[in-house]
Formats: structure tokens, C-alpha cells, sequence
């Protein structure tokens, strides 16, 4: 399991003002604090205006890849800021997102295959999120029929199975992991990530949420997570949920976590 | 999710000073503390020699049943220890347990029938716990043939699937949660419960553990579990698993727990 860190998003008040004033202080201290906890990849999202965020998100790729050498995800549906950004960008990133939605399709796709790099595939068609895992899957087909049709391998394709607030449909973790289930069925060598924290949104103490619903994917064959880095209780519950899965020989990574101070004894 | 509170064991060291003490006042604690934090059933074990077992069985039966109307397991493989200990149950309780093993079914299965109890089954045959998933359910079918023919219906049998410690085997877990799903799509009716902190056994911070294996096994059909039931933390982990499973209608009772005070926002 790889966390792609998510703190640096202009949607995110803070990080809005320190795009607009150019303040580079705090978005190297996000870049580098999640690189450090273990972030595989840093999203950047500058979260701006289309005729502002080709520089802005050129800006957040300067100053991102001035302190650190994880690779970043691209986060934009605009083909103008992508192509600035990819300009730029020195090691091979990963754009998000195209989805089943034509223009994203059109627009995005040519540049993940220009440019050699990953993609994330979110199962959303023209008529939104289906509400389905059938159907959802049937987005997904179509969507890796575009990728391969584009020369992109399975391996760069990161499927976005899509999880909403179990708030507002008591069946959204279902779907989503059901979803999970019939894409590492069907496409044994693609990726799959999730924004994670969208699961609890609007109910309490969503950490523990997080949490749960991350074993039960990983369970389900998730591979990387848009999610905090710095939330030690997620990255024991990776830990816990691989060894449990058979997937930590001699249970070494989580007792070295252990002799680390990860997590209490 | 039902929780049988497993702290009245004799095989701990201070649950034994209390039996061989008839000291009423610490057995009566862990009663009440464990039954007013929700369990659905007390496990007593007097964890004694077999010629001092049915004496101590019935001081924990009387002790207990003088303080609180949660029902009781019985856990003995002991059949004049759970015979004198029948007698005096009040209200109908689980045997803890039959297995695969002949005197096991021959002398416990008879006096489940006869006194109208709950069985839990041990997915344990002649020759030890099996290794693999199928060869569990081998044992299983077996079992639930067993306890067909002596009138006892699907819905009083708690199969127990066994885990075993993953510190020793990476794949305990993995066997364990695979048997629970053969179980639960052969045997609908049947209830499932496991001890739950087998699984961490040798480990550090084996709490984690546990509540990360009770995630995937309530995934995989379990639904009750030999547990601490004053585990805030596992409480926690069960609302978030139902939950998640689409199981806890409009998140009530995960609210609810919250507003309570279960768990810190």
C-alpha cells in the first residue's frame, strides 16, 4: 500500500493563500513532511481559476520539487495547466484524473501518453457516479479500452473506484469495495486508489472510519490511497491490515514499526 | 455483532486465586463490568482439574447468575462439569465447546440436546487444527452433520473457524477469514465466533491487531467473537465495520455511540 499525500490542495484554505502570496514556506513544510512520513507521491492540487492555474500549479511544481524527490501527482482536468506542468516536472508523474467523460478523455489522455506517465481513472461517467459496482465496472472497461487504445500499460493506470459518505447512503463502502473487487478480478495488473477520507464525510470521528474502511479495501485489493501521511493510526492500520493479509513475511515490516515508536505498545 | 466477554477464566491467574478462594467479590467485577459494557454472554472457565471442575463450575455459575441475567457460556470439555453446571443455568446458555474429536461429540453433544443450549463447534478434527481453508470445512460439515442428527438446529451452533497467532504462520489470518466465508455461504444459519486475540499472540500492540482482524472477519460472515468487551477501542471498531458493511441504518447507532461518548472526535 503507497499513500499518495493529500495536503497540498488549494481547495484547503491555507494552502489557497500560500498559492496566492506565494509563500513557499508552507508548501515546502507540507512537501517535505509527507515525504518524510512515507508519501510515495506528492498530489498537487492548486485549486485556482483555469487562467490562473497553469502558473500556479507551475509554481507548486517548482517549489514542491526544490525540496524533495518524490514524484507528484498531477491534480487538474485542465490539458493547459497539465502541459505547463509536465514541462517542468522531473520525474515521471502521475496525472489525476481523466474519467468516462469525453472532454476529460480528449483533452487529458494525449498528454499521460506524450508524456509517458501514470493516470488515474475515476469510475465517473457523462451522467455522473454510477450507483452501481456493475456499473461502475462498465466505466471502468470503457476507460481502460481508452488507455490501452493510447499505448498506456494496465501498470499506469490507476482505477479510482470512487467512495462517497456512508452518511448519506449506507451502502457507499459496499459499492466502492465491491467495485474494487470486480476490477482486481478483471484487471489483475492496473492500480487502484480512493480518496479516503470522502467515506466519513459529515459524520464523527472520521479518522476511525478512515481507518476501517482502509483494511476492508486493502483487503479488497486497494494499492494506494489518496490520503494524510502523517496519520500514524492509518499507517499501523496499513501495517496491521498487510500482515494480516499475509503480505508482511515474518510480520517484519510491522514489528520494525513497532521497535520504532510507530505506535504504543 | 455480540460479544462473549471472555474474563472469567481461570486459565488467569487471578480469576484462579479467586475460584480456589471463593472470593465472589472479584468474579462478581469482572460480571457486571463486562455485562453492563454490552456483552451478550459471560464465558466461564474454571480452568481446574477434572475432579475439581464441576465444584468450581457451579460456584462461577451461582456467583455470576447472583448479580446479572446476561446469559452464560459454559467452556468446559468436561461433561460432569457442564452436566452439574446445566443444572443450575437459568437461562439458556452456550457449551463452549465440541470438536472434531470423538469424546468431544460423544460426550458433550448429548447434554447440548438434551438441555436445549448453544454449541460452539471448533473447527478442530482428530488429528489437530487443519492447515488449510477446506480442509476446516471438511471439519465443519462434519460437525454441523453432527449436531443435525442430534436435533440441534443451525441457528444454536457457533462454528469457530480457529485463528492461529500470524506470528508464526503469515497466513493464520488468511485461512481463518477464507474458512469464515466458506462457512457463511455453505451454512447461512449458522452463527460464527472466534477468539479473537489468538491472532495476535506473540506481537506488540496486539489490540490493534485484533480490532484489524475483527474488521475483515465481521467482513467475512462473523458475528460473535470470545473479546474483551470493555475494549473501548474494539467497540469502536465493531460500530465502524457495521457501519461500513451497510449494516447500521442511517449510521444510527455509530451517532448514537458518539454522542454517548464512546469514542473521542
Amino acid at each position: 500500500m503507497r499513500i499518495i499525500g493529500e495536503k497540498i490542495n488549494g481547495t484547503r484554505k491555507k494552502v489557497a493563500a500560500a498559492i496566492a502570496d506565494r509563500d513557499a514556506g508552507y508548501v515546502t513544510h507540507l512537501a517535505t513532511s509527507q515525504a518524510e512520513a512515507g508519501a510515495a507521491w506528492l498530489d498537487l492540487n492548486a485549486g485556482t481559476r483555469p487562467d490562473r492555474e497553469p502558473d500556479d500549479l507551475v509554481w507548486l511544481v517548482d517549489t514542491v520539487q526544490a525540496v524533495t524527490d518524490t514524484p507528484l501527482v498531477l491534480d487538474s482536468a485542465n490539458p493547459a495547466a497539465l502541459r505547463s506542468a509536465l514541462e517542468r516536472v522531473e520525474r515521471t508523474p502521475v496525472i489525476n484524473s481523466i474519467s468516462g467523460e469525453r472532454n476529460r478523455i480528449e483533452g487529458i489522455l494525449p498528454l499521460a501518453a506524450e508524456y509517458g506517465t501514470g493516470i488515474v481513472a475515476l469510475a465517473i461517467s457523462e451522467t455522473g457516479i454510477p450507483e452501481t459496482a456493475t456499473a461502475r465496472m462498465d466505466v471502468v472497461r470503457d476507460l481502460i479500452s481508452h488507455t490501452r487504445a493510447a499505448g498506456i500499460k494496465d501498470e499506469d493506470v490507476y482505477v479510482d473506484p470512487l467512495v462517497l459518505t456512508v452518511a448519506t447512503n449506507n451502502d457507499s463502502a459496499v459499492i466502492s469495495l465491491e467495485t474494487m473487487r470486480m476490477v482486481r478480478a478483471g484487471f489483475p495488473d492496473v492500480h487502484m486508489t480512493v480518496g479516503l477520507s470522502n467515506v466519513s464525510f459529515g459524520l464523527p470521528a472520521r479518522a476511525q472510519i478512515n481507518r476501517g474502511f482502509l483494511t476492508l479495501a486493502i483487503a479488497a485489493g486497494l494499492d494506494t490511497a489518496i490520503a494524510d501521511p502523517l496519520d500514524k493510526g492509518l499507517q499501523t492500520q496499513i501495517l496491521v491490515a498487510e500482515m494480516l493479509l499475509g503480505r508482511d513475511r515474518h510480520c517484519l515490516n510491522y514489528v520494525r514499526a513497532s521497535r520504532n515508536g510507530l505506535f504504543p505498545e
